[in-house]
């Protein structure tokens, strides 16, 4: 242990050397060598590497993210996480979980396990706080079905599928000309997709399109659209059906997908009035593969699979810059309280009452100093955005209460030290913000 | 992203499709070019891999670790990080965690921060709750300053420090012998050495040194002991005192730590009543190093440092031998209820109900079935380890009520269907418990 333990602190330091030496600017040569030698100490590691934990004072610029990044980071893991959890997903190997599985649960019917899914992403998507958002829905068969129909041969539907795929990002003139031009589609044909693919909306459009006297005639188009018709009935009982939209250009040009696909995009936040809102980007998609996995399996066996993914480098940087445009600070520690004397001579009141603080389960801190000034400690709140402060005073400890003080408001009340855990536990109990 | 998701999902199944191989004994051939197949598509999606959240049914016998595993690696890690958080640390890079930054808090004063290290490792063991331990605690200075009045030559002191942290696997006999025979010590030497490091005991014991009439001619040796006094009283603040014992033995054999050291063992759980209880290994360590950091300012700055590690592989197989020797039966989700139905056609009723829930932050689950029998769905409970079960029937639904079943006493109780929420938080809430 003792060994190992040196060894992983040198381990550590060595890689903050290198670090230090790659801020520098310091010569690849000089870096190599320094990361051979750390390749070569944690060589002497072995298979334990990095399963132990540090708290270790890091030079400053060192770090792979800022403080405020990591904040950032682990508030969005955190959403994420705890919604999975709230499914019953069980954590495979982070950041890969599992829903039910399909053995225990038994057979599944249509649609149940992949309103769940769409359930999940709006979930995520609104406790994120990143703004309003849709999600595009569409399923392969309803794609292939209307290839079929309109006279696409059926070797060019995956390169029209593709072609198609681009309509959120460019015109349908240009799309129809890349598939004209380029494919070498009939342009009557293109016209015929092209009436589909531009159309979006909800549970209404899918119960039009059963009606189309060319789509209905095509019974991989009706399977598909009688499972959407299902689909919207569950979501409307999840309540998120006004997020869902059922878009006949989602297409996510996937071969593997076999269902339904879906795919959320952020709205623009300042879409005016009647404007239709723009997308900026997709952050979450999933879908249907019932079968991919069973290519794995030595019997071939299908296996259902739905499966979705968020986009969490994207939020990350999409939250980080709202946080800069608002000047928000991001507090990058939980500290509820500093315990702060407003004499000297008090450090051991402070430390006997950290504790006792600590073993309530308050996240707590003190000044490392005997006789900390008042100020410095007010100030280190500031700066740390620690909310709360509970000063010991000699008059205090007499009264057997401590003052504490609001470091927004600068407000001090004097609370009884048996109320004190309740008292800081009400006034930091908040729902959670990213911001 | 649908491209990105694509090709994660297929690094994903490549993956798994390469662990199969493995399990399935693959000849090496087999899975080196599955492995440079796996590579290759992982290359191809750029820095970004593994940032994105998947919820996928991966084959059985193909994870690292069995659900039950990461199961308890989670919640060790939970209490670890918790801990941490509770004393103020800043996330730098999980697994790796900073105290106050020594700039904002200013200077420090003697022993606060050692005895917040020590106050830490404490509460992290005593809450991972793997039966009772003990923290030996020894000075770098303490042990130099003994070695020198014994008077062991300056050359000789890292050898037979390293002799000397032998003690708590060999006896005293084995360690003078490879003193004397292998380092060629004088005997009357290592017989002095010998009456000091077989000493162990609380802060009487450092009083008592304080007193001695060689080790208190020493300066170090006097600076090392008068640290530890003043460590013992802040350690009786924090109310960890008892648990704590300065062991003279105890010198981890390394060069870099320049004050107090520190390691926690567990103890043997049935030492007989008088019975000196047996270490059974070390799980934590830590100590002072001041200016190890420093060796990597470009200034030669001295840095002061205060480390802790903890052993989470080795208390890992603890906890899950633990279990195991229990019979333990771990959950690897954290479902609260289960949405069941009593008869057929109430999927409509079992999907809002769930949703309410969701939306109520309860973690609930339903089965994906239209109509689920009943024993099904109380069967599912058993084997998941859910412990309620939110019933609907017709009648219930008439009476605007909701039927809930403890799965482990099979009662049940009507609840109004607008107290369910906290009926079902007020059943479920309980301390955190590792087994």
């Amino acid at each position: 242990m003792a060994e190992r333990a040196a060894l992983e602190e040198l381990v550590r330091l060595q890689g903050e050397r290198v670090r230090g030496l790659k801020q520098q600017k310091a010569s690849t040569e000089q870096i190599e060598e320094e990361v051979a030698k750390l390749l070569k100490l944690k060589a002497q590691l072995g298979p334990d590497e990095g399963k132990h934990k540090f708290v270790l004072k890091t030079p400053k610029g060192t770090r792979d993210y800022s403080p405020r990044q990591m904040a950032v980071r682990e508030k969005v893991f955190d959403v994420i996480i705890s919604c999975f959890k709230r499914h019953g997903a069980e954590v495979i190997d982070t950041p890969v979980f599992e829903l039910k599985d399909f053995d225990i649960a038994g057979q599944f019917d249509p649609m149940i396990p992949d309103a769940e899914c769409l359930k999940i992403m709006c979930e995520i998507l609104s406790s994120l706080q990143i703004g309003d958002f849709l999600v595009k829905v569409n399923d392969r068969r309803v794609l292939d079905g209307m290839f079929a129909v309109c006279g696409v041969p059926d070797t060019k539907f995956r390169t029209i599928c593709s072609s198609v795929d681009k309509l959120d990002k460019v015109s349908w003139e240009e799309v129809k000309n890349e598939m004209v031009g380029e494919k070498g589609l009939a342009p009557e044909v293109a016209d015929l997709i092209g009436d589909y693919v531009q159309q979006h909306g909800g549970v209404s459009l899918v119960e039009q399109l059963l009606q189309d006297p060319k789509l209905s005639q095509n019974k991989q188009a009706l399977e598909g659209l009688g499972d959407l018709k299902l689909l919207f009935e569950y979501l409307t009982l999840f309540g998120i059906a006004d997020k869902i939209s059922f878009d006949l250009s989602l297409a996510r040009g996937l071969d593997y997908y076999t269902g339904v696909i879906y795919e959320a995009v952020l709205l623009q936040p300042l879409a005016r009035a009647g404007e239709e809102p723009l997308g900026v980007g997709s952050v979450a998609a999933g879908g249907r593969y019932d079968g991919l996995v069973g290519m794995f399996d030595p019997k071939g066996r299908k296996v259902p699979c739905v499966g979705l993914s968020i986009g969490v480098e994207r939020i990350f940087s999409i939250v980080e810059q709202r946080l800069e445009a608002l000047e928000e600070k991001v507090r990058t520690t939980e500290t509820q309280v500093l315990v702060a004397s407003a004499q000297k001579k008090l450090l051991e009141e402070r430390l006997k009452l950290v504790s006792e603080l600590w073993d309530a389960g308050i996240k707590a801190e003190l000044l490392y100093k005997k006789n900390p000034k008042l100020l410095n400690q007010l100030q280190y709140c500031e700066e740390a955005g620690i909310p709360l402060v509970a000063i010991i005073g000699e008059q205090e400890l007499k009264e057997g209460v401590i003052k504490l003080r609001s470091v927004a408001s600068r407000e001090e009340v004097d609370v009884r030290r048996g109320d004190l855990v309740e008292e800081i536990k009400r006034r930091t109990s908040q729902p959670f913000c990213i911001c």
